[in-house]
């Protein structure tokens, strides 16, 4: 099968990183394509892609998928071996709610903690709606933890899209260097040493030759 | 399988909405129990059944789904012979891609044309962001139909999840009296002719004695 992911800059793109672990948990082959983001053309370049006019896309031999959560269900169904869900049905739901209330919320934190993988630096304060957003995204992980039926870091033990999802979230804590309770700390450091995330990260950080 | 579906005012909350429409969908029997939103009481009567604070949610043996878009998943796990998505491979993934973009956008739609099912007045002035909304969802609507492999009115022919998560646009594009070409203007017409859909909007307007 021909698959071609197209990105964003890996050092700002945190929706891109999604979906190029949604490709690394599947297993298969792909190409890879970086539109740099911010740019005069950057519009233009992604429409000819996809009307969306967003990162990341996914060009299959069933059409272009937009959207890193649809790129992961896809990848999902094509590879049913791969476990890209937990193979348990509860597991399973828990990691799709965990995922979409990912998608569709958090934009305090979002807003006020960008992305940014070359960052080193705790916020000058911490509003009160990004800590309370914080506090929900680690008792998010925990009820993950919570149903997991498999043993092993990740947060239904290997690795699944649920921690795609999560990894910019993992980025943002350590960047901004969150202080977190020991399960929290112990998972963004699962992030930062699981392979597939260790390449992105290297690739970002030569992008600015650092 | 027991299923007891927890919602929102059924005048106000698109997302409860859009959960009761992926039951309806599945065929499944299930109960549903309704919190009044804007309530002194709300968030703590939410909280006793999900730390979310939010619906709708699916109490199910497999554990409490939280989240629309998980919850239509699970119930098309649960129910593959039902058709919440649509059979095809290419089509299923614009349909989730569709679904996708609508829990992660559209925000200038959604944030000044609240969702009202009394409501029957344009906005005063349509804001430009807005308007960019308006055209891009109807541009999504006919990606949808251009990929759809069965004939009926709905997105992909007959129902499907897709057209569970766009009822509450269908809703706004009326109530506010948007003008739309033939072709949106017979999508919409198709979601307030849909039994499943009437069925709420009547139940809507009851609890208001309208």
């Amino acid at each position: 099968m021909s698959l071609h992911l197209i990105i964003g800059d890996k050092l700002y793109s945190s929706w891109s990183l999604r979906g190029a672990l949604a490709l690394e948990l599947s297993g298969a082959a792909y190409t890879e394509e970086l539109i740099k983001l911010g740019q005069p053309d950057t519009r233009e370049r992604l429409l000819k892609h996809s009307p969306t006019g967003k990162v990341p896309l996914l060009k299959t031999k069933h059409g272009t998928i937009a959207d890193s959560l649809a790129i992961g269900e896809y990848l999902a169904e094509q590879f049913p071996d791969a476990g890209l869900w937990p193979k348990d049905i509860a597991a399973r739901a828990q990691a799709r709610s965990a995922c979409a209330q990912m998608h569709s919320g958090f934009f305090a934190l979002r807003g006020n903690m960008p992305f940014d993988l070359t960052r080193n630096a705790p916020l000058a304060s911490t509003p009160p709606d990004v800590q309370a957003d914080i506090e929900r995204m680690l008792a998010l992980w925990a009820e993950c933890r919570a149903v997991a039926t498999e043993t092993g870091p990740f947060l239904f033990g290997a690795a699944t899209l649920a921690d795609a999802f999560f990894a910019p979230i993992a980025v943002r804590l350590r960047t901004y260097q969150v202080k977190l309770p020991a399960d929290a700390a112990a998972y963004v450091e699962t992030i930062y040493q699981w392979p597939a995330f260790k390449a992105w990260h290297t690739a970002g950080l030569e992008e600015v030759g650092q």
